[in-house]
């Protein structure tokens, strides 16, 4: 049986397809609600946003840092959902945790190994993306460094991997999800925004991934992308994200799957990830 | 209005999704027919299979050349199903055309000026592979190598791109689906089993193909892989093939498709494609 | 000892370092004649040009054709020096032999294997690219493709392979070097211009493949690059080239090598390679 | 004129080349010394050896952590070279700094911005690898993290690429050293035994990294590379690296350039680096 990971009230694995959704980085709370609002009455299971934003540049917008965790706690109690939000550094760790139902460790730190052995020692389930060049074996192998800490609720996320054509900002493997699944029993998660880099092949990658097998996917949605303040230009519009939605209700049960759907609204509590079954090595 | 193509009684595009499928190589008669009667079987729409095969070893096996495409025209005869195969020499290109419904350019001569103008000067449709490091405007370039010749019956191919994870044999890049509708209305088809290169990845992998929006897939069935004399790791045992079509037809009716089909058994004369759209440049 | 090829009066590998150049395809008479004694002047060993261009778009130039090669024959009659020129169709072969010392294989065409075999047929030595997404062991099955028929005379040329960086055109993979000396005995050369694609980083990278062991290079050169009708941004000026010479001539002692030079001007029939040693395979 | 960063009595960058050469990790006392007095012997500027070592695999030996600082500075003292040692968590650099001369960022690490900004608040060199995935544009917003918070004095360093080659472990990219070049004053040094993963491969490349215009190497020496902890396939042996800095001694004059040397033996205390001209932005 493969594992399943509790989130709050939602599960992520097993027959359920679990949709993470909301804007890139937090910038302000009319935008964090509009966003939050949106994927949360589309049908989201969590929401996603970015405090602490890794940015190439220096100069780029860094994030909002602790206010723009309070923020997604805020989004959190008005909408219901629980929050996946991204930790740069070993020294905020708990800080996040405060605030987040699932720690989010981004592709440029997926070798960041104090930052992994850190949030190993926190009890939430840890959302950890595929470097844009690592392997299958170091992505098992960086998970295995959170699990050794003792925390085994990691589900592995394909955010695309970097390749020759500029014609995407990435390229989305697609293949790792089986490939994983031979190997790990760990939810496996998709992100075709930052997989591509463009809005446009957003719902057609939500779709394959569901169909390549994936247990969820991870999306960028924000009311205004041509404003936003990090890579507008592969978030979804609220009405497509709904959309997408629409699609994927009707393609899942074909694939035996159904939404990951809250029980109950209102609750804020991010509950603790539980373990059903081990992690395999590879 | 997208481009379909007509070949024989089938459509490739429009709202069909066409399935090509059949043995790496033409080995013996034998080996053929016993994939070309599962592979009919089982409601594929074209039969694939190589006589002239383009080896990376001098010294592997290089097919049976004529020999082999005289097999391809009596498996026809016997399925029912056109045939799609390589064409590897400007010089052989008449001689293929004799025996083929479709002629196949693969990825090693996507840039294969004088085979591409050769196979532009032919009326039969061309499935053209991408290049393991093509991008998608020479992708496209190519195809006007093609179509400049007359012949804009041109079926591209997504097959795997180069990478650096060995654990797969290369990466197939879906979004290159959704990318090229953007560009192009020529029907955009996917190869699994070489984008793979292992047989335990292509059904998902045909599926997330048809969920991304290809106009169908290219699939190697052999009916004793450990035996193949060429690719064998990829190719799937015709129960395998059934139970993928199987899936794919519960599928195919949510994403707004139906498998393409034969509309009689037994004919035999590969018919010419004609264009019912435009190729349009990039 | 490793193989060394004559190539009329010249020998590439052993202990000597032949720089061919030229411009990347002959447009006029003048504009070749300009190049060809810029680059005699300076000290090169062969003359590059091409006739037949394999162009990634169909409305790019594609070459001169037959008359580009008979305006390569009168440059070399000028300049002493003999030709290297690409054939791109199996059928041209022979005319093109008729005008090169040096038959180039691209590295589009490096797993053509019918144009490897007719190349393989002749008697002229080979200058075999390694295709931008081929492994090491890939690039000496090709050559294979060409000993295996008679034609031991194969010079292995890297010339950059696809990745990510939009800094340069391709990546200029070095180490490939010593790694096909541990491999072969047939003599490495390195196309700096393709291989980066930017003529300020021409220089720098000839005198690296000269440290790193190449037995040569093969450098375009234009006399006016801003309006080459081919890869103009990879062009050295005349005076940028005889530079590179100096620093070269100053270098090769160092390595134990020295310039490949013409024994006597003014000879023009092509002579025919010959094999000092075997191919060894990988 | 171009910066140069004065560390101890040496210099990197200006018209010096600097050689920095050591185990990979420290092991032992008696290996540490072994492989230290060897270098120095030989004429290294630098030691290298890691007391926090990244590894892919949580299994793997992952360093000595504090133990392994303090056998560094005896080392130190010992040969009286300065040493460059990695760093891996935000919350060890202030300890590192203690007993090293250039803080190590290693490629993982490039773009882990809290830690970037914590070594760009010391006062000590810092040497930033490149990522495997990385462009050159995102190497210099790298350095841009540190030098925004006042420390100038970065070393940029080459060590290698992700493609698709089996035959080296990955690409080393020796044309970023004069894209390099262009774009910044900062020095560039080039590690060959990261950059290949073969020991047989290090020499060609340290010379052809000169030839290039590097401003030095970075290269693991190991007494008995058989038994090394880590990486010991990409190791010179004592000898192999003494008979690399006679060729190197011989070549570098030919390129404008002398061996950064100790101006007097014994030692021990690292130096503050200086600025000696402004960091150029891209």
């Amino acid at each position: 049986m493969r594992k399943t990971i509790s989130i709050a009230d939602f599960v992520v694995g097993g027959d359920t397809f679990a949709v993470m959704a909301g804007p890139c980085a937090v910038e302000t709370k009319e935008q964090l609600f509009a966003s939050a609002d949106a994927v949360a009455a589309a049908g989201a299971a969590l929401l996603r946003g970015g405090a602490f934003k890794p940015r190439t540049s220096p100069k780029s917008f860094q994030g909002l840092g602790t206010a723009g965790l309070e923020l997604l706690s805020l989004a959190s109690q008005r909408t219901g959902l629980p929050v996946v939000t991204e930790v740069l550094d070993p020294r905020d760790v708990a800080a996040v945790a405060e605030h987040a139902a699932v720690l989010q460790i981004g592709a440029r730190n997926m070798q960041n190994f104090p930052l992994l052995r850190e949030v190993g020692r926190q009890r939430l389930p840890v959302l950890l993306k595929r470097g844009p060049a690592a392997t299958v074996e170091e992505l098992l192998y960086a998970a295995q460094y959170v699990t050794n800490e003792g925390n085994g609720n990691v589900i592995l996320c394909e955010r695309g991997i970097r390749s020759f054509d500029p014609s995407t900002r990435y390229v989305l493997d697609l293949a790792i999800v089986p490939v994983l699944r031979e190997r790990t029993d760990l939810p496996i998660v998709v992100d075709p925004s930052h997989g591509t880099g463009r809005s446009s092949l957003v719902r057609p990658m939500v779709l394959a991934a569901a169909a390549a097998g994936a247990d969820g996917v991870i999306v960028e949605v924000h009311a205004d992308p041509s404003k936003a303040l990090c890579d507008g230009a592969q978030a979804l519009l609220p009405t497509d994200f709904a959309q997408m939605m629409v699609d994927l209700r009707r393609l899942l049960p074909m694939l035996g799957r159904r939404l990951s759907r809250p029980s109950a609204a209102g609750h804020a509590t991010p509950a603790q990830g539980t373990i059903s079954d081990e992690f395999i090595a590879p």
